[in-house]
């Protein structure tokens, strides 16, 4: 078995090794050095979508994986007598809907095809026909496919028409450069083991003091509540309930790491670089990507299935796993497709060793393309 | 600074250097060898509850601390027509009496002081007088105080009167000998960084798989649906949500330790040693202990403050802080008092060096015992 296996995932990622040793050394959750890490942290992260808690935002971290944090932004701030549209172009969008559905709140679901992005245009027009709408929820980088939503033209229609705008920024924040404030985002939500390129075991939502204050005695849960989270943290610097003391201290490592870099531009470019080179292989290979190049994100794309019957894409994932290289099964519901992400310690010549790996695989299993 | 510290905590807790090597390696969550170490845990885990999924029983992982996994059962199995007694004599019972209050669940609450445990006569009698309480929720190891509920007893009680019994064993399962069948208990949670000495991320609910059956379709939220987190990871293995891979892995390695230090009772056997040395060690220094010592368990003890105006936690806490020794504030609603754990890798010699850091500690402080 191979020591390093290289991971192009949506995440968990592959991370850097001083990432990893950050976890080297016990920490106790209510011990002063780890307070001062989450400060830090907490900070760093309304840094990094350019506001700061003098802008009036806010940092919550959350227990659990990203999607455990939409959970706790749904269910906290949707009031009995609000209600959510929730934009859907994909498994994400679908999931903010399924939760809405479990908590009883009043939502509606604008659906766009999986291939298409959501527009501001449909967005304008259901929030003018649906005048009760007060918040709306939103992907960014719809992970099912690769798209990027056009978040910030969605953000100035919500703001236009006064809704609470929630993104889920899971799998961009931290690898595309953001600005909450510009982008009219009242909640952003994204994780620990995504493009800020951390180990997993929490999420985090960054939010509008004024909107967060309103979700006070709102959540539906005790675990998720967003509100609360944020008041214990606030005043004692603590969390509520034990929090992944290690992953924090890996997470405080790679936003170090992130700034060494050259901060969210530099990172961005790299990841646009990787994306670039894996395209062009891909495309010298013959395959095809589901998504039209004007939508395709560059934190993860999509490729359909070679028509020959030859590919197995059980055996091609796990000839490509016996080389270290680890891909992503789809989650389309019309097509046949698997993913290939481009974010996490991955550089292009990491990319051509991947492209050399799938060249060699289609060769030993005959697919002709 | 000193590159290592001792956690006489609750948790999170001190654990081998080896339990966080295996942190080093980077895995995906939907891969063979993840995959493959998620089952051996689960199997693991219901080995350890002397029970197995042929006896009936099933072992669900669940994302986040010790309270989520709480949350997701209480949440999940407490159906609308159902009602819940919990048992409560301190923070841990009153934390599952708001959960219910939450979810908006039909529940009653028993109190008992929390220098008291819960009484199998008392909880009899309750029950005689609601028949209409289907399920019971109680705590083994109280860790506000360190007392050990007799959860046989109570567990004889809910058999008798039919009664589903959730047990919190947080932070006592992996450290106490507990045989899940013989104990009449239903559900059982634990988490990650307890008595299994792994790291914090994780927490998991043991289920007698009736019981979890009935649980389909129940869940109040999404993040925190029982039935759905079990039927996902038996479906493929995988989790829904990103696990915290790493947590998992160290997790793997701890439970191997765990077997090679001799199993569950080999690890009672030293953490009762490390009580005996503590106790021993605070009653020459002139410590009182805050529960009468029929009912303190081996994982963690209270101690009064010293009656010594001179006395002043903070700074306590922090010359043993900058000591190495990271000890526990108090929880208790009545008295001054902090905690000692006796949990994770912490050895009679360990315990002996915090009782010498105290002694130093209570010298430069000039507190009179």
């Amino acid at each position: 078995m191979l020591h390093k296996s290289l991971l192009f995932t949506p995440g968990p990622l592959s991370t850097s090794l001083t990432v990893k040793q950050s976890m080297l050394k016990d920490m106790g959750s209510r011990d002063h050095e780890f307070i001062d890490a989450v400060k830090d942290i907490r900070n760093g992260l309304l840094h990094l979508a350019k506001v700061s808690k003098e802008d009036g935002y806010e940092s919550v971290i959350i227990q659990g994986s990203g999607t455990f944090a939409v959970e706790s932004v749904i269910s906290s701030v949707v009031g009995e007598k609000n209600k959510l549209l929730v934009l859907a172009n994909g498994a994400y969008g679908e999931r903010i809907a399924k939760m809405a559905g479990m908590h009883k709140l009043n939502y509606e679901v604008l659906r766009f095809d999986e291939d298409t992005v959501v527009t501001p245009e449909a967005t304008a027009q259901f929030l003018q026909q649906h005048p009760d709408i007060s918040h709306v929820a939103g992907i960014h980088s719809e992970t099912t496919t690769g798209l990027f939503n056009p978040i910030e033209a969605i953000g100035a229609v919500c703001k236009k028409y006064g809704k609470v705008f929630i993104v889920d920024a899971m799998s961009s924040f931290g690898g595309v450069a953001m600005d909450m404030k510009a982008m009219q985002i009242d909640f952003l939500v994204s994780s620990s083991n995504k493009c800020i390129e951390g180990v997993p075991g929490f999420a985090f939502a960054l939010c509008r003091r004024t909107e967060l204050e309103k979700a006070k005695g709102q959540a539906r849960s005790l675990s998720l509540d967003l509100f609360d989270q944020w008041a214990g943290l606030e005043a004692s610097g603590q969390f509520r309930f034990t929090p992944p003391t290690l992953s924090l201290m890996a997470f405080r490592q790679a936003m170090r790491e992130l700034e060494e870099e050259g901060g969210i531009p530099a990172r961005e470019r790299r990841y646009k670089t990787n994306k670039q080179v894996l395209d062009e292989g891909m495309e010298a290979l013959g395959f095809k990507p589901y998504l039209k190049p004007e939508i395709q994100g560059h934190i993860i794309s999509s490729f359909l299935y070679p028509a020959d019957p030859a590919f197995n894409f059980e055996r091609f994932y796990d000839k490509l796993n016996k080389r270290g290289f680890i891909i992503y099964p789809g989650k389309l519901s019309k097509a046949n497709a698997f993913r290939i992400g481009n974010i996490g310690q991955i550089f292009p010549d990491d990319v051509k060793a991947l492209l050399a790996g799938i060249k060699e695989v289609l060769e030993e299993e005959n697919v002709s393309m």
